[in-house]
């Protein structure tokens, strides 16, 4: 067989996106959840693309689809390359699946025989956490993460994961039997799409990621005193929600100060009529940065801010922290083979960004080193929504990078 | 009979408030709503206290308890005096009810035979709207104002109004008949609690009422555009809700500057996930002012100031007013009446206050002239609440007050 050219490649895994599109229980938009009918038939389809390129296919215990070519020798530790088959409701075709679909274009065209590894190519599931509200369900069973209490987790229906394995074909009991060696694993690289607008705007088709940002999620609440809209005069008002606007226009400013980014995607007052001076206003806050340390310090002000504005105000401030994840650096020596992979592209000087979307690599990181390659996304770097687009150029480069990175980890062994 | 004191009509007024308190739809707490079991009750129970004092009592066809006291001859115009028997939700005790049971002393204690007009005693219903959202159906029934658009209005379980007044025991189809003809009527006087704190802070007992707030409400809209919180740099974002957050501390400080009371109670942010930017926020407006003008120029300060904020940061801005009332000017020589009514207890010059909220005297005034005695509200002037309170004291002197108002609309009839 001729080895088939990056563009022919590049097209075999865009057409490829288009048939998993199809598998979703979305009419009209795709949405493909964790351990559900479309799950199954995405893994049996990805599965027998894997085995044309000829790869071993199996799928692990946690639902994992597993592709295995071995290298210059059977039984080798194994460079993985891989994303995530889930999707968010009413997804794009491309977060995840492209970097599959690549991966597999990358196992077809390299000559194992020469890697002084075996390559592995990993469809995730449940990355998104769409169904069950958790993400990285998958990508934590490869790296022997996930605990009884993640599989007692009901979806809106009341399906809790452990049924929902069972009704799969998996045994819940048998999850950890999905998790990986350190010593059975040379490193995990991944392609996927931006999911933002810098590759965009810098011109580039493709970049090196440098690490993943952690995010912290706060449910932030201000507690003042409910009144009569009419008969409670300014002097005497504890509005909780005009307080907490302040808030929320105050977490904007810091974040943009300090190169940091606040969102506040959820706000509610309390009672909530529309004749009553707010007593409760409770709402959401999403911090992500480069660095741990410069995430903390930026919400270290804006809790500042809050307080002072607060204790002036004459109202209570408080908050709880119900989510963090903190920053993955991408391996060195991985990251470099990455950027050498982008230079096989004509690129001499790769841009270098910070991911600030979760990826399996958060999860694969605890067992071996991770590394991403990063394509530019077009309709102003839009994701999470239909209109989600790369072009086949960018993909073709990536097909080319991407190889070149599995070759320049070879080459460093 | 002996004529009681005004200190003994003040224990009876406020013995009954907690007689009405107990007909509750609310374990542990006061609800009494329109066309309910509790509403026939509190008409079974109050048009017991009106036979007492002599009055003849009857329920129109809206279901207002109505109790009249001939006055030098039969058949005379009569005098009004009133208040509504339904509450809010964890309602107070005294809002409303204390004025009817005021009235009612009043009536026991007048020489009714000696008035150039009748006296009447109504205890609205619906005042507050609170099963149907839509307020003032007792006394705007009395005003002839009830179309039947409002008879097909369902409560939150579906049931029409004109179903619950059927199964109320009346005939939607003859509501048209508790409308009085303004040649009918002489005035209507309110005495009510003050809901409000500035009596309080004035270290008066009493107000009298110059007129009553009419209020606009709005439902404003900022549109921009969702996007992922980690992968929409500042640069790009269309965040709906830190523009709308702005626009909420804009509200207070505009209101402030013009002495007008704009509240936003409800406020919510769409998609409305944690980890992406706001592409809607929808949240209301409660404006008012002593004067329509005053008020009126105020939204245009707010949806100015939201114009030009939204037009710099490339988002929309639209808004929809769901509720028009203007300000209802008490009529002069009924003003005059209740001031004089106050200065009978001692206050050689009463003050003159505006109410914030609104009453069954905005509908009444469409059929005859109306004025309000205000009574001083205690905790901080809290309403709408179960910790609404007045004292025996300030009872007594409105009692006093209103009974002297009465008899100076007679002396100036």
């Amino acid at each position: 067989m001729s080895r088939p050219s990056a563009v022919a490649g590049a097209a075999q895994a865009l057409q490829r996106c288009d048939e998993l599109a199809r598998l979703t229980s979305l009419s009209g938009g795709v949405e493909r959840v964790h351990l559900s009918p479309e799950h199954a038939a995405a893994n049996a389809l990805t599965g027998g693309w894997m085995a044309e390129a000829g790869l071993a296919v199996r799928q692990d215990a946690a639902g994992n689809l597993v592709g295995r070519l071995e290298g210059a020798r059977p039984g080798l530790p194994a460079l993985v390359l891989g994303s995530h088959l889930d999707t968010v409701t009413d997804a794009g075709r491309f977060d995840g699946m492209l970097g599959v679909l690549l991966a597999i274009e990358v196992a077809d065209r390299v000559d194992a025989s020469a890697l002084p590894f075996a390559l592995e190519v990993v469809g995730f599931t449940d990355e998104e956490g769409t169904r069950f509200g958790n993400a990285l369900f998958g990508s934590r069973a490869f790296a022997g993460r996930v605990d009884d209490g993640w599989l007692a987790i009901p979806d809106r229906h009341g399906v809790t994961v452990a049924r929902a394995m069972t009704d799969f074909g998996l045994d819940p009991a048998r999850v950890g039997e999905a998790a990986r060696r350190p010593e059975d694993l040379v490193g995990y690289l991944e392609a996927h799409i931006e999911q933002g607008p810098h590759l965009l705007d810098a011109g580039r088709a493709l970049g090196v990621v440098t690490g993943i940002a952690g995010a912290r999620r706060f449910a932030l609440q201000v507690t003042g005193r409910a009144g009569h809209a009419g008969g409670t005069p300014y002097a005497r008002r504890r509005d909780a929600l005009v307080v907490a606007a302040e808030v929320v226009v105050a977490i904007e400013r810091i974040a943009v100060e300090t190169g940091t980014i606040g969102t506040v995607g959820r706000i509610r007052a309390f009672p909530g009529g529309v004749n009553v001076v707010p007593g409760v206003c409770r709402f959401s806050l999403d911090l992500r940065a480069e660095t741990d340390e410069a995430r903390d310090a930026a919400f270290e002000r804006i809790d500042g801010f809050a307080r002072e504005l607060c204790a002036r105000r004459g109202v209570e401030w408080s908050w709880d922290e119900f989510y963090r994840a903190d920053t993955t650096p991408c391996d060195p020596a991985l990251v470099a083979a990455i950027e050498q992979g982008v230079q096989a592209t004509g690129d001499a000087e790769p841009v270098r960004i910070w991911s600030r979307a979760g990826h399996d690599g958060m999860a694969v990181a605890d067992v071996t080193g991770v590394a991403m390659l990063f394509l530019r996304c077009g309709n102003d770097g839009i994701s999470h929504h239909p209109d989600e687009i790369v072009t086949a150029e960018d993909v073709a480069a990536a097909l080319e990078a991407f190889e070149a990175a599995v070759l320049a980890v070879a080459a460093r062994h």
